[in-house]
């Protein structure tokens, strides 16, 4: 790879979709939902070898970032870009590439999640490889995954002319971004054959990115500027804390994509799943021979299938459930229809709102 | 009333299909299911003023005694009759009579139990009373209800001619008791105005009881009549743990009721329910405006209705529930929809052959 080649893990929020084991101070990303290792472990190492942790960035919020040092990444604390509230992931990723383009004028960095799964890494590293060509030509390059199925959780990238072929892979252009859709449309979507679901991971080089940005956010460009002036200064904290007041919550993908320039797709299947919700575990995760996907808890079921029961060293019984949810935590206990996981924020909501905040 | 009157009630019994709240360590009549009392005291103090303490008895498994006795009831230790292993109703009523004509040869014995719902205390005492004027002229006693719906879960009583009037009720002979019908012959029953549930309990002369015993279970008769012989001998426990030992199982309704003469029956309401699965405390506890019932848990629900929440100091969060109920005490969490309370006893049977004994 390119020795200009970086990766930006955006590793900040809760996760509040698969509340109550993701809380502010145990969020989804340093949670062990697939495996033996934490998601943002696992984000790390399915980069290597195409990039050691010298070469991978991190931006979290500063309630956070304890967490993910702790979790012995190899990654050197001077990669960690912290935000001193959440802002959105334009203001994330902004904040990280002025980082970059000091480290390296010419950094050409990926844009990825800490908390989605990827079942395929070698073919996403190979996903990424072609990305880093295509972004060096100067393009802003986002990563499609092929639909297996006409989701309306995910949004849809359209992609319009060839542009070129990358590793094995194609660029197109990108016609428009599309917000999740409704059922009909979805379905549309998935048989037009030009729709991708929109992954929420991009590759581009930093100042390409920071020269849309002015273009597209020419007000937060202006603070970021500010910001950018005491980098590597004892003012930055200072600095940094005083601009992040007044910054607006924005996007990625409405404040800059969706009106810049030179955006290409790459269509791509590696296995993706934005974990989203305890539904999407459920798809997941192994099950057994009636569905039933159940980790840590000691589970007796009668006619019991297609359910997830996550446990605490307890024992979980379950009768006449199908395509239900059983969450058992210390402290908590959620129980729901699968149909209903996206609905796990509302609890969260109401938790908030009656300030509990010891399960949050 | 009589200065003969007396009253069984019989405490054996896990309630397994209260599971995971009922235990044999903690079995359904000490639990405080109804209230702030136990089932077991809530059954003796229903009796106030109609019978004292003393006039009370109580056949228990040897296991199970020391809870009961240690609820204060006032209950002498004497009344109680102690069973070495449970042999169904028929042994353990039978056990209790020779001891209550030992102690009154005139005694008059209502069979009741530890740990039915009785809303109406007051109007259960005068049915007392009436079975008791019914009892003195030699007859067995059943208490009939009548039925508030076509229920599949609870035997019928058919009845026939009127036999007398007694403090305000009726008492009919009983042409059959009938096992739990399916569906379409409950309608039947209720329809019919001939048919009361068989509420289990009963009232009779001990000794005419003992009489039709020897008729209807002549080979256990037998064996109860060795027992008597060393009634108030020192040789009473190891007569008796013998005997019990060869003594087969047997309920009163198939191994008496069904057979014997001169069975009456007195069809009443007092807001009788044998609390036999959740599905019936969530039909007898107070609800809130959903049809919620929420016992001790912090909970937390969104669009969440009918359900009942048995809780332990934990927050319970629900979603998208309907005619659930969710129960989680220390180390254990059941989750199943009402319609399939009567499976619990299930889940409880697993357990066993998986030989978790911890949980039973």
């Amino acid at each position: 790879m390119s020795n200009h080649f970086y990766a930006l893990i955006m590793a900040g929020g809760i996760g509040s979709r698969l509340w109550p084991l993701s809380r502010q101070k145990s969020p989804k990303q340093v949670l062990p939902l697939l495996g033996e290792h934490s998601m943002f472990a696992m984000a790390v190492e399915r980069l290597n070898p195409l990039l050691t942790p010298e070469d991978i960035f991190v931006v979290v919020g500063e309630e956070q970032v304890g967490l993910l040092k702790a979790e012995e990444t190899g990654i050197p604390d001077r990669n960690f870009v912290i935000e001193p509230a959440g802002r959105g992931t334009a203001p994330a990723i902004a904040l990280s590439a002025i980082a970059l383009r000091r480290r390296d004028p010419e950094a050409i960095m990926a844009v990825l999640t800490a908390d989605h799964f990827i079942g395929d890494a070698e073919g996403f590293r190979e996903v990424l490889k072609a990305a880093g060509q295509v972004a060096a030509q100067d393009r802003l390059v986002t990563l499609g995954i092929t639909p297996s199925f006409p989701s309306t959780g995910y949004g849809y990238v359209e992609r319009g002319r060839f542009l070129i072929n990358a590793n094995g892979f194609t660029a197109y252009q990108v016609v428009a971004f599309r917000e999740k859709p409704d059922l009909v449309t979805a379905k549309h979507f998935v048989t037009s054959g030009r729709h991708s679901w929109n992954s929420g991971m991009f590759v581009w080089k930093a100042s390409r990115f920071l020269d849309e940005l002015s273009r597209t956010m020419p007000e937060f460009y202006a603070q970021l500027m500010t910001i950018e002036a005491a980098l590597d200064t004892p003012d930055y904290d200072r600095v940094l804390r005083n601009v992040w007041q007044t910054v607006k919550t924005q996007t990625v993908d409405y404040g800059v994509m969706e009106k810049a320039r030179d955006v290409a797709v790459i269509p791509a299947e590696f296995g993706w799943n934005d974990v989203g919700s305890w539904a999407t575990l459920l798809e997941i995760l192994d099950n057994d021979e009636y569905g039933n996907v159940i980790r840590r808890a000691e589970h007796v079921g009668v006619d019991t299938s297609n359910t997830l029961v996550l446990g605490r060293d307890r024992l979980v019984a379950t009768i006449g459930l199908h395509d239900m949810i059983v969450i058992d935590t210390g402290d908590a206990v959620l129980v729901c229809p699968k149909d209903r996981a996206q609905d796990v924020k509302k609890i969260v909501d109401a938790l908030k709102q009656s300030d509990r905040t010891q399960y949050l």
